[in-house]
């Protein structure tokens, strides 16, 4: 009963994604020790959430080079890193036979004019195009046969995440009334913004605060529009910063298309996640909340119907370094190698 | 230069909003030392919040009895009591002749089907019909004048002026698509929820997470309604529990009737709180955040305007003990009495 | 390779140590479906901390009864229970054939002096002396041996595990000078101050505070006494309620009976912890931080010594939800099952 | 009635301490106007805790120069500035006629072992050390009368005067088994740490976590000993960083060289701080929390004396920006003029 274990490595270990990653996949059944790989420009142990106790356990990364890669038979490398970084190294990762998860915006858009907003400038950009012609987002309850054939997947953004799950399954059904527009208020903890200090991660600026920031402008506005079919006039994205270490919680508003009823929504999201291991229907008049999804991969979604059938309000809620990144980075990789979703997860 | 001073009591001053309002009246120049009285049901002393230092400047309250108004010769009576008690209250007070600012939701509202969400069942309904009609709308930004010679003031609630005060001079200039709809997402701190221990606002349930409650349900929702002369239908309202002791942000989402231009609607604001202390127009791209107005009794406004000159987002703060509440109670009673908005509250 | 599996229950599973418990029992290896009881005082679900999903993975308990847990053939009963209800059950279980680990105080103590603060009433005094007498204090690192016989244990106070891990290698070595007083500055989240829903542990009471609590009077300071052989004179313990949900944080003070070397000092925790999994001797200047050992099950122990060689502080974290709780529970139940301690717990 | 009014100036209003001190100067009745300078090294503005808003109330502060104190006839001179700064420019500030109250550690301690953890590397030592002489240790509780006279204050840590005041009644009573030991304990918010961002103050680092710091090693111990009068032997310091914005509250243990009764020290402490404002001296068994302080001058001190009337443990608490910097700048200001210490605290 000794099961093949494939190798993993994680390049970019230090920070807050890489950390969980580096955990989840340390206790995975199917992968091996995954080698810790860092750039030249990080350190080499993380403060912050990272233990670094004196006898045993710690999390000891080495510096980057594709000889290591090669010296320990890497199957998968896993991006945590900058997306300018990704977009130079994912191509070369697959040209030499890795399979590769990147957890950056690197690949996550196929429009240009939803790429512009992340500057890249590329090398070589008749291969960039193709790379993310073929690259695949990563969200397996919408693309989970492309994902398991992907030999570039592109992990999807946590508030990306929390957003397109929740308005999928009526999207898809031709439920909502997209020319009145839909409307996402979403709120993330802190590791969202990532460990890089700075004046608005501060303590004292976010503790007993709560600010909204790029309003009309946020970056996971582009991969939300082409996974839904959107066009941007139709979305309204607003998120916040909420003084808590992690968790998002999205209240998204739109207007369905005919009156329906309670029932009739909640059968939309049964139906659509029927047999989806990640993803938990709440049964009106409960709610998510961010504590219920905490600490575990699931996107938790319920939703409140007003008297006039017309009026929806959608509540998600995922973990933003799980469900929202690392989480979600397993469960990917487990698909690609047709494992149970679950595997290593739970 | 010695100015005469007038006598207030507060009742419920064990309460959030009402030790707010002790310690304002303690240092009102135009107010004698205010008489604390508390309810039966009501200990002698706040745990949380309340200091109770053993050499001085302690909060002690004494029962309430119409004699100890009469003896220290009140002119306004605070009532930071449950509403039920301030329908009983507050008349008997106004025929005893007292000013009376209510801080409860008893006498906000005008139209009986906004009124059933509190299931008042008054002994004597024509009085408190009559009553419910002469009663004034405590928001000093839209009905000063009234305020002015009012004898029974309903303070607002902290989510309502956070909402009608983001809204009422894009609605008086006519420039909403009230068809469209007007949607507000609205956090809150924890002592909005008041000072009564429950599983909901136990440390731990709060703590490290968001959640949303009274979907298309909130009793704030009639006040703002009638305030802003909205139907239901028009209007919805999601508050969300937020990981902190005080505050409220509300983002709320609306279309404009014609295209604008940011300067135009930064205009709209502007023009209409001229001269407004207590109101702080943002210019763009400045955003309020909570943190901005705590401790004080702004109300913070802001906006973002999208390309397409129709979707708007106005971000209003404030600190709901205090322009939510205390702070705007003083401000109301400034008005009562001629003075300074200001007065008191700086 | 198929394993026998052991049956076991919870009784007290809706309080945050019981949920602890339930989680850690649901995925342990060795264990089959856990039996999840309440008692009529509890309710159904926990609000709180748990999550009631719509699709599956709630926490459904059933009312206790000795049919129930015969039914099943429970081999371990947890008790996650008030101490006088543990007094009671504890003796009637083993005596029906169950091994009892008990979450509560009402076993600790073999002082009569020290079960005082706890006002026990036993029906039968004798019955409980005997069963007091037979108790095993279920602290692994110190009563391994006992554990594994034991037919009762007594799971430790969450303080008391920081502080008897931090300084039995020290006294146990004879390098204490105990004469001179021992001191435990002790801080502790709210969860260990329990679910029911007080003034002291409204979010408001807590956040932004930091406060003292039952000084030179708290309970778990006869086991700390009884576990490290001190007499009541020689220990001082001030425990502090955080503004966090979860973790504890021990600053321990001692004055060493000889000059010794840092060196010295790290040996004799390393000796004595040596091959144990669940602490961790942090190498200096490395200290712990709550933060390292939270949502796990270990006690991390780190010090630091002055210049004069004699004046010794050691700092000890654990989460008290898991090696103060919940976890300390499952690890004991793998010493009297001769499983490895990790069993169930990474 | 119209008073004259002094003229100030703020060197260093961006930090935590000095936006505290412009507001606290903005509202004081006999000061007119602040000026609000910035070194070069500075930003305009303070992004954090600062309101910078549209239509009023901004803190806008103007580059240093002598020129502009001169111009506006400043009086007074405050420095929130670095240590390094301050040694340079306090001296010259003197010498121009200004008096000089400084909130850094450059002007604290007159033993050179104390000032070697400085680090200070002075142009002209002579003039350093003669202004070191003459400065003057701000803590009006202690040294009221030499305040009143001095050119330069050394406003005190914030550490420093929560032990100072809670230990100084005892030791001038003689009440303390010095030789025994005493022991602070002291737990501070993260605004304590300045305002520079770093992995230390990142949110996500703080948050859920405590920890201690600076063991045996911290700068505020000079100050304590050479105030106190005690040898560094007889002190252990140990700070720690708790999860909130601000607030200090240090456990003190000490041996009292007697066994006293609680009636007898507590009439130590009331003793010792009659007539004076800002100490609020508890009556057992009601202890300070951090809240009670916060946001006010106060420092709150409480304590408790185990039944063998020899250990003790005081609690003192206050808010480390004001009566731990910024609230007692302006009372030694007070003092320096001759003013009630309460004048523009309240």
């Amino acid at each position: 009963m000794t099961q093949e274990k494939i190798q993993t490595a994680v390049l970019g270990a230090s920070g807050y994604a890489g950390m969980e990653l580096a955990r989840l996949l340390a206790r995975h059944p199917r992968v091996g020790n995954s080698l810790l790989l860092r750039r030249e420009a990080e350190g080499n142990n993380g403060s912050g959430m990272a233990p670094i106790p004196a006898n045993g356990h710690s999390h000891i990364s080495q510096p980057f080079s594709w000889e290591a890669l090669q010296k320990t038979k890497v199957d998968v490398l896993f991006l945590a890193t900058p997306h300018e970084v990704s977009r130079t190294l994912a191509p070369e990762a697959v040209e030499r036979g890795l399979r590769v998860v990147d957890l950056s915006g690197a690949w996550r858009l196929n429009r240009e004019e939803h790429r512009a907003v992340y500057g890249f400038c590329d090398p070589d950009p008749d291969k960039a195009a193709r790379f993310a012609r073929d690259a695949v987002y990563g969200l397996p309850e919408l693309n989970g046969e492309r994902i398991a054939g992907a030999q570039l997947v592109a992990n999807p953004g946590c508030y990306a995440t929390s957003v397109i799950l929740a308005l999928a399954p009526l999207l898809r059904a031709a439920m909502v009334d997209r020319e009145h527009g839909i409307i996402s208020d979403s709120k993330s903890g802190v590791s969202g913004a990532g460990k890089e200090p700075s004046a608005r991660t501060h303590f004292v600026s976010v503790a007993d605060n709560l600010s909204a920031y790029a309003v009309f402008g946020h970056r996971h506005v582009g991969e939300i529009l082409e996974q839904l079919g959107l066009e941007a006039a139709e979305f309204t994205f607003t998120p916040h910063l909420l003084p808590i270490p992690r968790g998002i919680l999205s209240t998204i508003y739109l207007r369905l298309q005919q009156p329906a009823t309670t029932r009739r929504v909640e059968a939309c999201f049964r139906e659509f996640y029927a047999g989806r291991p990640w993803v938990r229907v709440f049964a009106p008049p409960q709610l998510p909340q961010i504590q219920f999804s905490l600490h575990s991969n699931y996107c938790d979604i319920g939703f409140c119907l007003a008297d006039d059938g017309r009026r929806l309000v959608v509540i998600s809620c995922v973990d933003n370094l799980l469900k929202g990144a690392a989480g979600q980075a397993v469960q990917n990789m487990n698909l690609m190698y047709g494992w149970r979703e679950e595997e290593g997860l739970n």
